[in-house]
């Protein structure tokens, strides 16, 4: 699972969070979408470290596993990552949501394309996604600020 | 939400079950994949009808959306299926899964292509999956036979 | 929690299985829909009394608890039945949907009445509920019939 | 979907946020309980404006059937509240729960019938409910409080 | 994912099902406790060879994976079972809480463990867990019969 | 159900919040990782004060029930709170996660451990568990950080 470093961090790689104390860093873990996207790559980053640095053998591979579940075979990246999209929107993990916004952006899909998508996890998921569909919206929309 | 006829029924539309005595009709219901494709398509065909005509605007609306949501927009239909079938499977619903392996199969998805939707629903879903999974792939082999 | 005796069941109370053999007994488990009101009704029975008869003392508390929960009080039976019902739609147990259908009979509820409540749980939970939608207007329409 | 506006808004509607910058703007999203009743109901009602500015029939149709989906019919608005409520407490969807809470304060559910409601969502719903129940206590408590 | 032979198979392993028509294995798949454990466990292995001769490399390593995950490790097979069992419960998977109950049965885990196993996933789960529950004590005093 | 005092708290017991104005007291609601641990503790303690303070009689034996789960019988205290840890994992509850963490922290539950049981969770429950195992390791490590 490749460290995801979407367009708008400014070049900067998440650092290490060396400098903060270790009640901080301990006691803060940036939830969600109430945070900046910068805050949930470097958070996202730092643990899947952390994670994969344990060893656990079932963790690491499943890791491994969901990495290559998202490339190029008979679907080609941008419908898996529209698969992802949608299957995220109707277990309703924020999270997962942003992660495949961002990276449907790097895919070059459109604003309609994304409402589209959104629009069927809506209707399969019901109005309990609302809520996490106002969230993506906002994070999409923040996307192609960055990108512009 | 148009009554849903797959090519296995050997041209028999959905009979009405008018010889069935009403005890009968009304205390089976059939569930899921445990009964023929057949059955599952006249027992959805028979209650859609009775639902609607029922004549609750809000359901009704509901299910005149739920087939405006999988036709071509931006997206195209074979897309909006396999977002519809990824959806189904990670909420684990097989009647859900049925239905969009049907249309999958009008619209001409292939077979390796069904398995890599599943793979994403799986890898996304976890191992709770492989029971729908498992029920999917018995499905889609079905239609394939009588495809032939 | 008492057991459930509706209406339709003739009068018979739901007998002991003692003549079928042990292995019959233990192998088939009725599922959900797929089975008559009465028989969901006599197997519901006679896993309670199994299930109180082990005298797990978190699991009969909860059981006692469970039948509490929809007595009169703020709220009155009806209402809470309604609860009940579309708690169990939107998280789409069949065999709960059927209990809280029953109890809706005795409690006079009426068929609109029904499928108003019917509607908010489709709405909020999605096209995901459809299938069981189904099922619980086939189960209510087979109690309709029985009342007569 | 019409915005909500709570009592506890000191009569300002919810003001655009032009002045803040594109980046703040687009970066931080209100999540939840985490946030004050007031930035909870700005945000939903900027964010409902977006999405409904985009034009998607299929999302602009659930929008409107959802609204239309507690207004009175064969049930009152109190009871399809009490409804959305339970639906929204075991589906563990703290936003929906703070609307529905709202919505219940403005048709004069008392708190005696609010904690009945939720004792139903907490026994459907297991302890996985717990932390939804919390939040909507406060939630409640707080809209008390706005109230007098 | 190797296949399952729980004791009550009287010897037999899951014999080839060539000898019925194309037709008929298609369009029935058992479903969940509807069907005899020795029918759950041919169909089960059946269509695991079915899903792993498709050759689908995110699919066939994540069966593997599967498999790893119960193996002894820092926590003995045992615990780990019962961690699967509680897990299948509150996620409300009869498929798999059967399977589990086998592997427990074959860890010679006790009655009075599995019910207080049963007893944590039915308080976090809530009643919407307790069909799955009468599900589960229906099997396990099934396979306690046939262990005899 | 006991107040919470986790190791990590400075002997100091969560205080009365009195100094609060009534506004911002009700008005702010931590929200899962999204804060420290104290935070959660102090939240947490004073909700389940107020809550059962309201003497809703269901609620109230709930609460009762839930702690009694995890009390010893005929597994032991570490293996209960490992099925409450996995069954929280696997329904994606973060509070509930750091409830059962805490108590396993006090159970003297090693971290291997705690890995493999999260390793099972996430297999179960799939790729969208991974944002709530990394705030699992964060609270783990952060629980170390505090014991040492």
């Amino acid at each position: 699972m490749e460290v995801l470093t979407p367009k708008n961090s400014k070049g900067k790689r998440a650092k290490p969070v060396a400098s903060s104390s270790a009640i901080e860093r301990g006691d803060k873990a940036p939830h969600e979408h109430n945070t900046s996207l910068e805050d949930f790559v470097q958070f996202r980053s730092r643990l899947n470290v952390e994670i994969l640095n344990e060893g656990n053998l079932v963790i690491n591979r499943f890791f491994a596993l969901d990495t290559r579940t998202y490339e190029a075979g008979k679907l080609d990246v941008k419908t898996k990552e529209l698969l992802g999209l949608v299957a995220s929107l109707v277990l309703r993990c924020d999270d997962c949501v942003t992660y495949h916004l961002t990276r449907c952006a790097e895919e070059r899909v459109t604003r309609p394309e994304i409402f589209e998508c959104l629009s069927v996890g809506l209707v399969v998921g019901g109005s309990i996604v609302i809520p996490h569909l106002r969230r993506a919206v906002e994070r999409w929309s923040s996307l192609e600020r960055v990108a512009r």
